[in-house]
């Protein structure tokens, strides 16, 4: 028998009969608790009662199936680098980590796809798919699980060439609130037989079930891959580019803004000499020859808007410093305000709208006297900023808040979203109605319901409370 | 006061109410009624009890209002080129003509989308955007309307470059069950905010809503396109150079097989001149330099496995005519058979398994003196055969449907699906738990019910008939 004096009962019969089932692989210190709510996030930190560490789909159904029974919250965990609140627990309940279930279960090397377990890393999988001339393309940054990226429907630098999560998700293995197992869907590449079960739980942050196993399409490695830096005048040249090379089909395989704030930060952090001007980082992927006439395109479109000569990247060694400066981003960021909090947030807009986006948004951070770089993966339309908050000086705060609201109404008049690849965890739960309408959200909060009708799958996420009785149903 | 005697007493208050709203723009006639059940399908016709012709949004919410407020069945109609019986009424009710809501509502040619009413055709809509150098690619061969392509969940010739209706529809408005109107998404690219309601609706088949307006995304007419025609030795040889193209990372913008066959049945309809072997249909989009490498690359692969020089229809007309004789395949089997009916179906399978699964079908269709010739969109894995069947005649459909089990069975043994792109209507509903498995299947009627609890919304359509009290709640 646990002693937690905080737990209702209901928790406490939960908990031990986790602790039965379990043994050494469920948790509930204070340390392990806390870290498990949440590592990278602005928002308070909101520890589980427990911690399961699974080793296997059959682990995840127990632990679902004993929580079940007791109305008691299940929150997922991969990496725990989710970046709006996904990991708290807000109610209490069990952190399911799964980062012990990292193995991959097959390669079909003939198909491009591959099925792993949730817990693997995106680098991890690189790593192991590099013998076979393979690679998943979807990159967010950090090191993060699959499950949890099909989770938060993430995407990245790559995302304008292969797509998000969305594209590159065949099919789940999934346990319901019930824990009962499902499979969304064959290996087929396409299919129109039912409804998208796959896509209904890529982006479902965990509160309509546990995803523990990721079939993903793959992509062979490029024959042959080039990368560059192109400063820009200003930020508005650099976007007004980026339209235009989308607009002209070029097929980049990445075009990321980095502000100048951000650029002498990098500079700074990773002992880089780029000019400190607004700068598109580049990559291009295909044979010799088609990248060789991309690059003269690009340039053409780059040279019209005021770009720099491209300073190239061409071992894979300089390419590789180059992009970990670009993914460095957050720790270059972090050395800017020891002390504070980063507010690491994103939005997305229609690619016309990104230039007036972005420009409006830098005039409120330096209005506002705001540290708060910009880096974007702007070939989708979606950038990020990247704001250091004394998150416990209310004056700060406020002012915080004031700067996020303004950039999410702004990118909702431009028919974008608030949140391009972050997701809503508990942040953007107010922004939703205003993004969706409220029948949408009603159509959502429904469908969650439906499937999880005790509100166990980490609650207190992404639906907004609500005021209305359920809508979407007929009269 | 209408008197149809085979109606409800509240089929027949709705109608009256509908008469009532739409005047002329209700029908009853046998005739119309038929028309709507069905045009293109082998199933019996089980005619609406009404048809009304929709011109606006409102005027769907209205049939919908009515409709629900009697528990009386809706079926969206678009062009009546489904075919799986997805239009048939077996239990009544009122088909919503929404081929008079063709409407172009916006291009957004920088962002490379549009937003067009549900009814408009693709070829329409393709004239329409020349204009400004775009296209949009999904190409099912009929001339079906976007909201059916959107329903149906469609792809066809040009999916394996382009992708399918999942991956082209950027946000929907969907009229709900209960008449109240949503929006989807916003028009950003990508977005992590929320569930994704678009894919819900994307091949839910009018089961859960009847969408009205589709947010399409657009690609730029390509610089240059090429397009020829390969002849294989055998069909096993086809395939394989398929896969081996797939794995190669070539870009195909179409790569269609043709069995011996059919290209019989091309050349005797279209007055072609094509050796009757099987064959590949190709076609390259690109800048001129890198269809000039696309094609190098793919004349090797074709060369290893016995292809025949290629057939360059290198004039636009000649292109279109070539494309013609591959989207007239429907009508060159009809002729095959006179008096007969065609069956046609697809499976889509992992592309590893393609030549295998497309060889053993066409052994089942000789062994079972069948005919049935093949075509395919083969870079996905995708083949269709269309049986020509007297279907008044129970020997024949009794062989016609063990070949079509053994062909669903087939497919589902090489982890594929039922249908790649037809969809399940009434046709498939049986395979659907051999595919999904019962869980899976279980939450679709979750959403099913949840979202249409009256079940008006296109009964008896995709899910089958159950026998299990609902799954997918928890315990």
């Amino acid at each position: 028998m646990l002693s937690e004096a905080h737990l209702g009962s209901a928790s406490q019969q939960a908990l031990d009969a986790l602790r039965e089932r379990f043994g050494a692989n469920m948790a509930v210190s204070q340390a392990l608790r806390e870290q498990h709510a949440n590592t990278t996030c602005y928002l308070p930190n909101e520890p589980p009662d427990a911690v399961v560490f699974a080793t296997s789909t059959e682990d995840v159904q127990d632990v679902v199936r004993i929580c079940a029974a007791h109305h008691v919250p299940v929150i997922p965990f991969g990496a725990g680098t989710s970046l709006e609140g996904h990991l708290n627990a807000p109610l209490g309940g069990v952190s399911i980590d799964l980062s012990r279930m990292n193995r991959v279960l097959a390669v079909h090397t003939a198909d491009l796809d591959c099925v792993v377990e949730a817990g693997m890393t995106r680098k991890l999988l690189n790593d192991y798919l590099r013998q076979d001339g393979l690679f998943f393309p979807i990159d967010p940054g950090a090191d993060a699980t699959i499950g949890g990226m099909a989770a938060t429907r993430a995407s990245g630098t790559n995302a304008v060439r292969y797509g998000t999560m969305r594209d590159n998700v065949l099919s789940l293995k999934v346990v319901l609130p019930s824990g009962e197992v499902i499979t969304t869907a064959s290996r087929a590449r396409k299919s129109s037989a039912g409804y998208d079960l796959t896509r209904l739980f890529v982006g479902s942050e965990g509160t309509l079930g546990v995803i523990t196993e990721v079939t993903l399409r793959l992509q062979g490695l490029p024959e042959a891959v080039a990368a560059a830096v192109c400063a820009f005048p200003s930020i508005e040249a650099a976007c007004d580019a980026v339209i235009t090379v989308i607009q002209s089909g070029l097929p980049m395989a990445r075009i990321e803004l980095l502000d100048d704030a951000q650029v002498r930060a990098c500079n700074a952090y990773a002992h880089l000499a780029l000019p400190e001007l607004p700068a598109l980082f580049l990559e291009f992927h295909g044979t010799e020859a088609s990248i060789a006439e991309q690059i003269e395109r690009f340039s053409d479109i780059a040279s019209e808007f005021g770009g720099s000569a491209m300073q190239w990247a061409n071992k894979p060694e300089d390419r590789s410093r180059l992009w970990q400066a670009r993914h460095d981003a957050y720790w270059s960021v972090m050395a800017l305000r020891p002390g504070a909090k980063m507010i690491a947030t994103d939005v997305c807009v229609p690619v016309s709208r990104l230039a007036e986006c972005v420009v409006a948004t830098k005039q409120d951070i330096d209005a506002m006297g705001l540290i708060a770089p910009i880096v974007g993966h702007v070939g989708d339309g979606n950038f990020h900023t990247s704001l250091m908050v004394m998150t416990d000086e209310p004056a700060e705060m406020a002012l915080a808040e004031r700067f996020l609201s303004r950039l999410v109404e702004r990118a909702l008049e431009m028919d974008g979203t608030c949140t391009g690849e972050h997701g809503v965890g508990q942040g953007k739960r107010k922004h939703l109605a205003a993004e969706h309408g409220l029948g949408a959200v009603d159509l959502m909060r429904t469908i969650k319901q439906a499937i999880d009708p005790n509100d166990i799958m980490n609650p207190g996420k992404v639906l907004p409370p609500s005021n209305r009785i359920v809508g979407g149903g007929a009269v």
